[in-house]
């Protein structure tokens, strides 16, 4: 049986994954696809003792893999942007079929190397850059193919999402599980990308392109973490019938795209409400097929692992066809990918939930409802609890229907300079994810 | 822009949403595919005024589209099993590719169609003929390629679902839902094909050949029915903690292949488990990535007209490529299609819920536990209801351990000819679809 050759770039976890499951799963993947699969050149600046090579040689200058003649795909697993787009590039350059598991690498330089591979006739895959093991890329651009996508919307961070479901299970508080997830691994040691959303915002605008046909557009994500979460909100959240998600959210809105990552409440009974621990699902709204959900590991080594290799086997079982017949890049074929407004923050349609700690005094609460009802925001449901003996604070928790952003953000403005309002309010997003 | 031309057999409820879907979303859809994708000729034995058939022509003999040498791809959507085999074969015959949502055509007859298009090198696509419009064959076939599959579990006929989950939630009987599930139009006048599993095992026999690389044995599936599950049976469930699924199980034994569609207690925080409705969903347990879940509407006429369309759109992307290169068509290349052992139920593992009805009188548990320490079966949980004041009958809920099938059938049958047991014991399976 003839070989399909690889060359891997990194030796780190995903890679150690991607050696292991090859070799374990050798014989199958051989039989579904079609030809053997061999890793002919690894390129790493250093060894990894938990990566088995076996006798495949090792270059230390990575762009000796990007560029040798016996490699048809190039699997790059370093990570980074700025080194692995170069790396990339010269691999498309020698006309090399690319697999990447870097979902800030095609966030931010996807445009550029999708315009070169389609120049040089190659195929670049990165099933492994979003919600890891979950095949929702190939879901989005074929599975779905024949769908208007209405939205989507995921919890596509594994580590904000433990966070949070270790804040609803046990009531820890937000900084109290951020230390377990850093000691347990989960979380970097620098927590930004995780618990800001960067991570999220990348993989959003990679699922939002491909649902819509849009060029990728990184800079244009609202972003929003979860620092501010206390287990309180989770509590009176749990109370109003809803549990709060940090999702990921693309929409096509009669004004334009919208593209947000953020908390958010859900209804408890919806399927990613319940969506627990490391795990990441994401929702399809579609015209055709109506809600699809795809639910796994969004991390890890051989879940992501199994992701680089679906791709490795899909290019494998087409390597020597026609690449433009192939599964374009972003769904839509180059020529139909047009720009499309991204709405800001301000212009989306949204309910919320409000904490307002307010003094415990007649008036107040009137006060506070006079406001929004001059913004045009009515209100859902209130929850007031009573003071403690000897407290003379208390929490409002509101929910809102469903209102424009702009005058919510201006509600909450006036809401904050009254008197009568003692700290911060906290504002927190709802979906009711309806069919 | 060129056109791929599609022959479409069939004028029902899903050859009518796929007419409306391919409209509406025809640009999308060419943007996508690459080309335009145009029907130019229909079967049907009679016109559906639900059908918007434009000025395409119809024939009233099927076979005139599967020989029409214009038609490149052959879509049928007429169901049954013997003509539709016949209209299949003269379309691979005549070089055209298939596009069915025909579940009994590719569980009974798959082997044969399959050996016929790859002698004919034309492509016979079924997405549409498991779970609806979830992708889960592309998703088991491509997306989890790289994976050894370990077992998967899926909620597979919706109707049966919706019975279950309205006994559930309204507490209402069997028999009372299942007429409503037919005025709604769920269910078929017949509903033996959804309530006893036969349609269940249709989709299961699909998936398990995907997914362990074997033929097609439909004669195999063990089948049970719903039918026997008392509102008490899904209350006393509810109180251990589970709740009751009509499920599909594909498994890979030491000893063979598991193949069964049975009733089943899950845990109540599954995913699976908070599958309501007429929904369905599936999960695939693999050695790499872990579980993994799909979810969607598993039937109706757009849901099912968009796993028809990505079928027509993967095609039209491949079209006038090498089709020996293509995803094969059982997932593993013919050659590497192998029969495998294909286990009797009675050698399955599982533990069991069991509800005996006994008179209350002293010594009747002790004589029950006796019977099941004899075969080696131990006991997770038991409840015992106190009798009402004038009833003599008391129910015994019983959560057994892992046992082999057999002793437990063993055991109910000795347990049936104690003197103290009134009326049929029933017996549902456990899984506990643990990761």
């Amino acid at each position: 049986m003839d070989a399909v050759k690889i060359g891997l770039c990194g030796l780190g976890t995903v890679a150690g994954g991607t050696l292991r499951v090859l070799s374990r799963n050798f014989e199958n993947i051989s039989a579904r696809a079609g030809c053997d699969i061999q890793i002919v050149r690894i390129g790493a600046r250093r060894d990894n003792p938990d990566c088995d090579t076996g006798d495949i040689p090792i270059s230390r200058d990575l762009m000796e893999v990007a560029t040798d003649p016996e490699v048809e795909i190039l699997v790059e697993l370093i990570g980074g942007t700025d080194y692995a787009a170069e790396l990339v590039l010269a691999g498309i350059a020698n006309g090399k079929h690319i697999v990447t598991a870097n979902k800030a690498l095609i966030a931010e330089r996807g445009n550029e190397i999708f315009a070169a591979a389609e120049a040089a006739g190659v195929t670049v895959a990165y099933e492994a850059a979003v919600a890891g093991g979950i095949p929702i890329i190939k879901a989005v651009r074929e599975g779905l193919a024949a769908n208007s996508v209405n939205w989507l919307a995921g919890i596509i961070n594994g580590t904000g999402n433990f966070i949070l479901t270790e804040m609803k299970e046990k009531g820890r508080s937000f900084a109290d599980v951020l230390a377990e997830a850093q000691a347990l691994g989960y979380a970097e040691a620098d927590p930004t990308f995780d618990v800001e959303g960067i991570d999220a915002a990348h993989k959003l605008v990679i699922l939002a392109s491909i649902a819509f046909g849009m060029p990728l557009s990184f800079d244009e994500v609202y972003t929003e973490g979860i620092g501010a979460i206390e287990t309180q909100d989770v509590d009176y959240a749990e109370e109003l019938g809803y549990r709060i998600k940090h999702l990921g959210i693309a929409r096509k809105s009669p004004g334009g795209i919208e593209l947000r990552v953020h908390p958010t409440l859900i209804p408890q009974e919806r399927l990613l409400a319940n969506v627990n621990g490391v795990k990441n699902a994401v929702v399809v709204d579609c015209d055709a097929v109506g809600q699809t959900l795809y639910y796994g590991a969004g991390a890890g080594s051989e879940p992501t692992a199994s992701a680089v290799l679906a791709d490795v086997i899909d290019i494998a079982r087409n390597v020597r066809g026609d690449q433009s017949r192939r599964v374009p890049y972003l769904s839509y074929h180059s020529h139909a990918i047009a720009d499309q407004v991204i709405l800001p923050i301000e212009a989306i349609q949204s309910s919320y939930y409000l904490r307002v700690s307010v003094l415990d005094r007649p008036g107040v609460l009137s006060a506070v409802a006079s406001i929004l009802s001059d913004a045009g925001i009515s209100i859902e449901a209130i929850i007031q609890k009573a003071p403690r003996p000897d407290e003379d604070v208390v929490p409002v928790i509101i929910l809102t229907n469903s209102a424009l952003e702009q005058s919510l953000a201006d509600a909450v403005f006036r809401l904050q300079s009254l008197d009568s309002v003692v700290g911060a309010i906290t504002r927190i997003r709802v979906e009711n994810l309806d069919d």
